[in-house]
């Protein structure tokens, strides 16, 4: 149980001037994260914890598609990156270089690919040694010119990174499926995925000559996409042509524009990166090949970020239960600490996470409106009112429903809002 | 369950000819870590567990403190360390700087004092608002001329850093006494607890103008302290003189020169970074104070490194059972998987994580090798003679002890090693 009166941040009561998107501005407000820069934010006590919970989340599907975690480094050695042509400023505008005490430069890592291949020739020289499946939680660096949307584009962020390495062709698109399976997992589990939309994009090295993007549908969204609701398919605008249509076998007439955020993307990278940094395997009559790679992203902040948009009310912020910073926000009015303790010990016994307000010097519309502002699934209210008719009050935060249980005997589980 | 024959890494014959610390080359010999750039390491995913574990037990005792958990960013705007003085070369000569493409430079964190502290500034107005403790696990980036010692000095390198924001000395000094206890607990939790002191080194801006050390007996340390082992006290080298030893109540027959690695720190800032960034505080009287800050940090890897240098043996990596990979490798001889599969799932079902040597390749004492090389607590055999006695056996990595244990009806727990 966190105590309100506890928690270092606070609430404020307008949303701050300099943001434009309405995910930081909400976040702020509320008191998840704290704009450091453009483009670069603190996750603050709440907002770690909705993190945190994504986090966990991606982590379970990459372990149940057999893939092992590691940690990659941030400082990027460029002798690495001149194998793939990648240092240069020309190839890749956005990296911040800095420069080394000892002598020379060091890249602040955007992305990891040439790191694991190379790592990986140290490990891998035959087919018994394939596939693998290698993933890592570490921040990212993009020195962007501009930063916008908040905390879904900026110049710091976590990312999960996912690297497929493949055989064959064959077991490249088999992986491929799955991980798009478990990328369709992760955004159901977060709510998302009744609006979110496999999208083919441009790129890709392969057969279809196309990339995935995973997009969530937001009137906020910085894509353009054209969607299939019957198939639960879409194409990015890059790349709607007649041509493209006809490829995918869909349907102008059926197909709608929508606005939409990129919360996901999985792509083929071929043997670009092996061929570059010399990751070759010998087949199983013993020819030497390039290992053939995919790559599959997931920011964290842009899916917080997402789910900030889409489901915000215009009293504040709504969280799936499955990221919520906690279960419920339990409201104790007019000094009834006693009773609201019982209702805190029970729902701990459930294991319902407990936000706690207990502030003191807060009106009970104070109380409620930062409720509403927080956005945790359920809010419990404790009051002399509710004492006296021997009930506690509790609330669901997306549909506002209310509903009354017994103040003694009482059990969240008895709670039934269909 | 992990599949030895599905984990990535493969150990190695030989330790790494270019590490000097036996820290660096056992992990990388072992397949836990792999190194990137002089002084900056990958950590493979045995190498992640071990990490993640050492993250766990320090979170727990940050929250049993009812310390708050956040991320602070890496990116780091000048003007808040031009306020402090700390943004200048000749002040702090170890900055990562790097230039915005939108124009000016940008700091790649190298600790946390100025951005926690400002960002508090919008947070604490008043009494009631204090005391605060907050910490996170963030890299940390040093621009260092050499890198030596492993894991243990690096580059780049995860640390807890925890920050204490209190109204008052006393109130200050009664935190930092249940920091340092928090600390010893953790290093006792890591099995370090007999070789771990309490040692007093220079600095500090309060009373005694000392600050804590916490420094772990080893013969490959950097550190010269002096011991007291009856007072289980230490005096750091730099400050061991006949004044100071008087100061203490010490006495310097009774203290014994040691090699030692710093596993953790502790020190008292008091009001000059709040000065720096204007974080005051209205007292119950009204008047306007600055707040009184501690610092309290542990390194990540250092203390992992730590861990195998202190407890290593001629054969490898010895885990503290806290922090191990796995709790259990388990090694398959002579076909016997199927009785194999039974003693892994008993285990599993008594909550014990195995690492399973299921490699068909590998001759027995190639296993027995790894297993002793990798350094898991138990190693659990099953093989055609354990199989024909209807016995496993079980041997302990620290002690050597082996002890045989009914095949059918196996019990983990009626291990009996006192």
């Amino acid at each position: 149980m966190q105590r309100m009166s506890q928690l270092f941040t606070k609430t404020r009561r307008e949303a701050p001037k300099d943001e434009q998107s309405r995910n930081a501005q909400l976040l702020i407000q509320a008191g998840f994260i704290h704009k450091e820069m453009a483009g670069v934010y603190t996750y603050l006590p709440l907002g770690f914890r909705v993190f945190k919970n994504i986090e966990e989340i991606i982590r379970e599907e990459m372990n149940a598609l057999g893939a092992e975690e590691v940690l990659l480094t941030t400082l990027q050695d460029p002798a690495l990156w001149q194998k793939s042509g990648r240092w240069d400023d020309a190839v890749v505008d956005n990296w911040f270089k800095s420069k080394l005490t000892s002598g020379g430069e060091v890249g602040i890592a955007n992305t990891h690919e040439e790191p694991l291949t190379a790592l990986l020739t140290h490990f891998v020289s035959s087919y018994k040694d394939l596939p693998l499946y290698i993933y890592q939680f570490q921040t990212k660096f993009r020195n962007e010119l501009r930063a916008k949307s908040g905390i879904m584009r900026t110049r710091e962020f976590m990312m999960k990174d996912l690297y497929s390495f493949s055989r064959s062709e064959e077991e490249f698109k088999q992986f491929y499926e799955q991980c798009a399976e478990a990328y369709m997992k992760i955004f159901e589990r977060m709510g998302l995925g009744a609006l979110t939309y496999r999208t083919f994009a441009a790129g890709g090295s392969f057969t279809t000559g196309f990339t995935d993007e995973f997009q969530t549908l937001s009137a906020s969204g910085e894509d353009t996409i054209y969607i299939d609701t019957e198939k639960k398919i879409a194409i990015n605008k890059e790349i709607y042509t007649d041509e493209t249509i006809a490829q995918l076998g869909l349907d102008k007439d059926t197909m709608t524009e929508k606005k939409s955020i990129e919360v996901g993307n999985i792509f083929p990278l071929g043997t670009k990166y092996a061929e570059a940094m010399g990751l070759r395997f010998r087949d199983e009559e013993g020819n030497e090949k390039p290992v053939i790679m995919g790559s599959y992203g997931i920011g964290l902040g842009r899916l917080m970020g997402a789910v900030v948009e889409v489901f915000a009310d215009n009293r504040g912020i709504i969280w799936p239960a499955s990221i919520a910073p906690y279960d419920a926000h339990v409201v104790v009015l007019d000094g009834k600490e006693e009773e609201t303790a019982h209702i805190i010990q029970e729902l701990e016994r459930a294991g319902i996470e407990v936000l706690y307000d207990d502030r003191e010097d807060k009106s009970a519309g104070e109380k409620f409106a930062d409720a509403d502002l927080i956005g945790i699934p359920w809010r419990i209210v404790v009051s002399k009112r509710t004492v006296e008719q021997n009930q506690v009050e509790v609330k669901e935060r997306s549909g506002g429903k209310m509903q009354l249980l017994p103040l003694d005997n009482f059990q969240f589980s008895s709670l039934n809002f269909q």
